[in-house]
């Protein structure tokens, strides 16, 4: 059994950001020489989410209106009385800080329009992402 | 350690729809006498999800009122410019293209009402399920 | 390859709770004595859910209020005419009933604020929370 993890510092731009990864994952599986497993794409941050989506700028857009719409940022939250990110953190809590995805010869098994995306709800930062891979 | 990864073909019937697929889950495992191990059920899709609840008929309508009611149909979002399904790309992002399952003997792990279920928002469209197992 | 599987019974205190359940886990590793691999932390239930976020008592109540705004408990579900719980069900699909943590010498991998929490909709209930590791 083939057991890897790394980690890799992503630079988001913005309070409100999706940054497309997926080629850093494919990267990472073609550096480290596999062949067929599991892989989790995830984040170790409680105000910033992983998902797996179209790449494309209008709903990459769309995507931080919805959480906008749906988390209020600024809102009555209680969280917001001792910092100011509530809306990061809940939202994050619905989507989800990781994703997997099935890894076959070497490559992750995605359809023609899934990208890996890191949603950044309290930027800008340098995140960290964390690949990790079991199999052969 | 054993790695087996199959593609099945599933039918939406409507432009919304869930469809149960547990028992299609549970074929492919008897079907290739795995015992204990990690089942990833997911779709290599942007606009339908994959989720674990119960397949109620008046619950599995409720869900799909839910993502008209959060995520707005034909509202104003950007990658409607372009296209005509923007709602179902931002909930799938949200809700996932996958989940993760236990297998004990060759059968999932699930509760008593739980049911893998496949939720389509762009359909009707043959969707492909991807059943990934890693173990033994 | 190590396969490990347990359930431990987690008591939820009011209808809706959420349950900081990080040291359950620790001590799940430590006692099963693994290395590296991965662990799925997960819930046999339709009405409950699992993520991973910050145990700060105010953002705990803040996803409740956020289920309770989304999600309508009382609503005019379909769901509501056979039970009462129709929020619950549609909270959980999209929030889901599981999430991964990579395993590294013994450890979760987890964030600085991550701890394992398990989200009570329908509740109180004595839950079951299911703990799956597969690695070495």
């Amino acid at each position: 059994m083939k057991f890897i993890n790394e980690t890799l510092d992503v630079r988001t731009r913005d309070r409100f950001d999706v940054i497309d990864v997926t080629d850093s994952v494919r990267e990472f599986l073609y550096r480290n020489n596999v062949t067929n497993g599991l892989l989790i794409i995830s984040v170790p941050h409680t105000t910033a989410a992983v998902t797996i989506n179209e790449a494309e700028a209008g709903l990459m857009d769309d995507i931080l209106t919805a959480v906008k719409r749906l988390f209020e940022p600024g809102g009555p939250w209680k969280h917001n009385l001792i910092d100011n990110n509530a809306h990061a953190h809940i939202a994050a809590s619905f989507i989800g800080n990781s994703r997997c995805l099935t890894v076959i010869n070497g490559s992750p098994k995605l359809g023609r329009w899934q990208r890996v995306l890191l949603i950044e709800m309290d930027g800008p930062r340098t995140r960290h992402l964390e690949l990790t891979f079991i199999g052969e």
